[in-house]
């Protein structure tokens, strides 16, 4: 609050944008692309008290996700608009993952009063960007302050008419698991190399390796950083499975909880991820052998990869998915997961661990 | 990540909870109140990728708003519980100044690693007990880590089948402003109490005040952190304003804006604004002479009252609501906003001024 002693003293009529005004006029226009105007489904956009959507059935879908600095991502390894498009991206998995279109999303960002306005114009750019590439538009939002930046995103979405969600509870014994991904493991190597101290990424999103040679390294600190990942499986193929999720968390962790949800017994097979480790293994060995540098854990455990992961009926698995492993009948001591019939080590992301 | 070298090493096959997942089984039993359940309007709660919400109408409401420790509130001067109805009150009445019903919120809650559990479950007790007051469920949401206690609402609401939204663009030169509170500038009040080092708030939500004998400062301090406001003006009575908002910066700021939206001039009335005024002269009296404790910069540019804003036709103005000015044609220079037919200084509540 301005504080000033008299209700009535005399100011100039004309006052130029300062303050929240003058960065909310510089990072709308990012947001609000000129597709937003054309979009029918958006009666009312950013400016009003809140937003108002039209939505094409009366299911809506709704996630919510934070990145905060310093915790879910470090600055000098990755650029603000890398930052705008993991936020969207982990939040339209969440919306594919229920078999549902996104259709808008709101951002909360809250940033330190130094923070180059630059800095947030090519953030909410990206972000506005990614949305729209998913065919989502952003609609609103809040700007405020905080000592580090904080970015959370709500994206919402509708299920097709008639249409009813795919959730984690659909699984059954004898279906096929299966992912939507071509290589698990890669946001979790590109994170070891980050926090090996080996990757630095400039602003233009250059990525400058130390002492690293494994070809296609750069690439992985990219996918961690704004993971390129093929959502529309969720509300395309993926909508004939029984039950489905992203992968946020780890293949094990997250396969626990379908397999918990679905009060079913997975097994994975670790023929169907030998590839996935096979690729790895390389730079596994020039990071040395610190234990988080092992592949295998990188492939079981490495969260972040925002791909679909879904059961099929056996022999239905689609185009666009590859099997990772089975549905059984859970034993007595209830749901679990295994790796080729053995217990697997290892919890995958836990951010109070 | 939890680094585990072999992917087969064995483990014991129950695991008690830790971290992340301990944490939400204490925090999701109080966000999932048992009406939650018997509510068919939510088809999928929290645990999926993501909520399920049906909605009454294909017009769907939406808006997001972030507290931040250390920036929106300070933790010696509020509790956990009243900080969740905050942020609960803030978004909810965005939904109600479109003239919608309140129906979701999600929740992204970022805290340090030790934050007290209690801290968390009472903040989420507190917030889906606001919400339900309203009409609406907490339907999924988000716990990561950060150093400061963060927490973004994003609020769901959808009009009634048929309605559309009161926007702030729709006031005619000729309209009464009217405000939905019979008592402006307790929030800014409240806050100055706070600034000042005069109010410590105990876990309990009892105000401890330094050398304050103005009856009701109390209630003051209260106010500003968990702002009670009858939001149901804003999809009942206020239905038939021509133009609406909720006040979240002061009545000069937003009223500016309502001006701006609608392309008139505001004319404020003092005399409708003194009783407000004089209610908290012994209070300023007693913190001083500091310009930021005028009552006069409390009622005019205090934030955060939440109040339904709005500009009905004359004789129109329904029980519930204050005249408080006039919309009148708009001057040469374009909209403004003036306080018995002069300038006010001052801008109410900038993040970034």
């Amino acid at each position: 609050m301005t504080g000033e002693p008299s209700p009535a003293a005399p100011l100039p009529a004309a006052r130029p944008l300062t303050g929240e005004a003058a960065l909310l006029s510089r990072i709308l226009p990012r947001l609000a692309l000129p597709s937003l105007a054309a979009d029918g489904r958006v009666e009312v956009g950013p400016g009003d008290d809140a937003a108002v959507v039209r939505l094409p059935s009366d299911r809506l879908v709704v996630t919510t996700d934070t990145l905060v600095e310093g915790f879910d991502f470090l600055p000098h390894a990755t650029t603000p608009a890398w930052i705008g498009r993991k936020a969207a991206v982990q939040n339209l998995a969440d919306v594919a993952a229920m078999g549902a279109r996104p259709l808008a999303l709101v951002v909360a960002l809250s940033a330190p009063a130094d923070t180059p306005p630059g800095t947030l114009e090519q953030l909410s750019a990206a972000l506005a960007e990614q949305a729209a590439a998913d065919g989502a538009h952003v609609v609103g939002g809040d700007l405020g302050r905080a000592d580090r930046l904080t970015l959370t995103v709500t994206a919402l979405g509708a299920m097709g008419h008639g249409d009813t969600p795919v959730l984690r509870s659909g699984g059954r014994a004898g279906d096929v698991l299966a992912i939507g991904s071509d290589r698990l493991g890669r946001s979790a190597a590109g994170l070891a190399l980050i926090l090996a101290g080996r990757a630095r990424v400039a602003p233009d999103g250059a990525v400058a390796l130390e002492g690293i040679r494994t070809p296609g390294a750069a690439d992985l600190v990219r996918h961690h950083d704004a993971p390129e990942v093929d959502l529309s499986l969720g509300w395309s193929a993926g909508r004939t499975a029984h039950a489905m999720m992203d992968l946020s968390d780890g293949l094990v962790r997250d396969g626990r909880r379908l397999a918990a949800a679905s009060q079913v017994a997975i097994d994975l097979d670790p023929a169907a991820l030998e590839d996935d480790v096979r690729v790895l293994a390389a730079l596994a060995d020039e990071l040395g052998t610190d234990p988080a540098t092992d592949p295998w854990d990188w492939v079981l455990h490495g969260g972040e990869e925002h791909a679909m992961l879904a059961a099929f009926a056996p022999g239905e698995v689609p185009v666009g998915f590859r099997p990772v492993g089975r549905l059984l009948p859970a034993g007595p001591a209830g749901p679990s997961l295994t790796l080729g019939g053995r217990e697997v080590a290892g919890e995958g992301f836990d951010h109070f661990g």
